[in-house]
């Protein structure tokens, strides 16, 4: 990873919550970009290029035949009528280019095939008839110098640049990528994330529970949410005892790239995480956001610079703090410019609001032939999590008085 | 797979064109589901359940404490004024309750744990003081019985069903399934899917092009939009030659669950494909869509009901058919329900309707503070893949005639 600036951006720890956008901000500023490696271009999907990827060649790299048909020179069809052209051969994609006998002769040619040598226009095989190795092409035929010709280099210049550092490697991307040759390419490395669930109400998802207890959720929840391409899940459990979470921190900071932690930073007695992470060499930069589900958010520095994110326990409140605040660290990380907001849609129904206090709300996108909009999920608690399924992501309400309008358009993050 | 019906469902193959909607029923109708297997929950994300998954206790299992702070009686509260309880002990979450001596005592407790035997309600740390082990309650407190208590049972019941067959296992869905204890879930098979290059004029990504010649890159950007999940991607390529085509045919038929072939479908001399198809037991079902690009599409069913797509050649051409089809009938054939349209989204300026034929058009999604929308990039020929990077996805523009205006909400389809 690349280091830090010296100082750390942070704020006083105090009890005074601060605001969604400052935490988003204070987390962006910290976070460090991950170094790039070498990767074969194959296998770089949905990861961050770091580097410049040029046009090798012109693009077209020669006069593109655009449809199925014949080349011909347009000279042929200086006067009206029908005009008859001798058919002296096929020249199919992937040869080199023949040469016109003169303008009385015509090419079948297909589409991706090189413009023949003396020929300066297209004429496609809906226009023509072909009789007796003769073309026949209709008297309404429109034809014109450069007709369905895709000219060399109309499109790019060699050596324009055409994939940038920076961005993420979608399909038309790779495509781009392959058609310059470009077999291997720079992209950022994959951090390592470790995804730590905390408290000792937990047990094994093959477990059968006490009654006391509850399956582990947050740790498969969290990494079936992390895409691949930005991180490399290493799942943990550290139980309630101060001992055992000093040596899994200690041992966790030391082989992950990044850390999130689920439970244990609220105000309970076992709450032990804030104060551990800071023994270990974690510089705190907050605790407490104003937002709901999601108030007891804890955000620091590890010793190698390692974001680290404890986020509280309850699996609603986990999940939207990944969403809203782990993934754009991540695409900081990846070297890429964080998606500060997924998408923006109008709400369907009026909303309250609650005075300094964000509110995420699980919502539904109605997508219909009148419009799109998303409408909120009956208010379920942050322990609810069944109640979450029917939704496609939430939406962010800003703090405020009074109510939100429907038709206010608001940020919505998609569930991953 | 399972089987098809006995017949399968087709159109003519005429030279009349069909509509994009009629294309995208004759896919859907034609294509088989995957047969079930199973699959470990931690692996399943991103595939289709095939199975319902119950609640195997109530939700939550025991009366959960939602905050951190003390369990009481609310009979202490009953009077006015201060309220002072002598704290007999702590219970944090992961063990079975402890029973409160009477109204006069509490215990300090942790969100998550058990409501202790003989409390009601749960008052937050942050509206009491701990003075020499007894607990002060702030005289403006508001104390109920059930206050910040999760009933045992008040989300789900025991055997309600929560995930349902044909479900996508998202992060939010692989929580419920771990909650459950789902630890062996039935999900849908990956088909394998073939995709294939055609075109004599295509080189590999690592070979310097001759100047007729140009590199790969369809095969490539398929498999960069081919989710995991929904398709296992094999490779390979056919040259523009009857008997390879023909043995090639063969061999990708027997070993893919899906084939997508690009290239060789339009009117060129060498356009062989179509008919070698069918020469290898594939039923054609349609070729011609009125649309643009991709009006050459052709598709079939394979001798074991495995689909067969031949796209066009052109990379923007091929690849919005596989956003528009294929994708979809791999949904289909996981099993779940296709994404018709992905999303709707209201045009930013005007835009020029074709009459008789579907227009799709790769446009910018916008997006700030005023609201959403869909910017039209301008023009590009389909084989100018390099003009299409700065953009989003595509919108689907319908026939007609005239202009649609800005505001218009149309079906819009993101780039994988």
């Amino acid at each position: 990873m690349e280091r830090n600036p010296a100082f750390l951006k942070r704020i006083k720890l105090n009890k005074v919550m601060i605001s969604v956008k400052e935490a988003f901000q204070l987390i962006l500023s910290n976070v460090p970009v991950m170094s790039p490696e070498k990767c074969p271009f194959a296998e770089a999907t949905g990861r961050t290029l770091r580097v410049t990827v040029s046009a090798d060649r012109e693009m077209p790299p020669y006069d593109r035949v655009m449809m199925d048909g014949i080349a011909a020179s347009s000279e042929a069809f200086l006067g009206t009528g029908q005009v008859r052209l001798q058919i002296q051969g096929h020249q199919p994609a992937g040869v080199s280019a023949n040469t016109l006998l003169d303008s009385t002769s015509c090419l079948e040619i297909s589409t991706g095939a090189v413009l023949p040598h003396g020929a300066d226009c297209v004429i496609p095989v809906e226009e023509l008839e072909i009789v007796d190795g003769v073309a026949v092409v209709s008297e309404g035929a429109v034809v014109r110098a450069g007709h369905h010709i895709h000219r060399q280099g109309s499109d790019r210049q060699q050596g324009e640049a055409l994939l940038h550092a920076g961005m993420r490697l979608g399909c038309k991307e790779v495509a781009v990528a392959a058609s310059c040759g470009a077999v291997e390419l720079s992209v950022s490395k994959i951090p390592r994330v470790g995804i730590v669930s905390t408290g000792d109400e937990l047990v094994d998802v093959g477990t059968k529970p006490k009654p006391h207890q509850i399956r582990r959720s947050n740790t498969h929840s969290l990494s079936a949410a992390l895409e691949p391409a930005l991180g490399l899940a290493q799942m943990a459990h550290l139980c309630d005892e101060p001992r055992a979470i000093r040596q899994g921190l200690a041992d966790l900071l030391d082989r992950s790239d990044a850390l999130i932690l689920s439970g244990g930073v609220s105000k309970g007695k076992k709450d032990y995480l804030p104060g551990m992470l800071e023994s270990q060499g974690v510089t705190p930069i907050f605790h407490w956001v104003a937002q709901r589900p999601g108030k007891p958010l804890w955000f620091g520095i590890g010793p190698r610079s390692e974001p680290v994110f404890a986020l509280p326990g309850n699996p609603l409140s986990s999940l939207v703090c990944f969403h809203r605040y782990v993934v754009p660290a991540l695409e900081k990380m990846a070297g890429r410019k964080p998606s500060t907001v997924a998408q923006q849609q109008p709400l369907i129904e009026a909303c309250e609001m609650k005075p300094n206090l964000t509110i995420f709300l699980p919502a539904q996108v109605i997508s219909n032939k009148d419009g799109c909009g998303v409408k909120p999920a009956p208010a379920a608690n942050s322990g609810d999590f069944a109640g979450v399924l029917g939704t496609d992501g939430f939406i962010e309400l800003p703090a405020g008085k009074g109510t939100l309008p429907a038709g206010s358009v608001l940020p919505f993050h998609p569930w991953l």
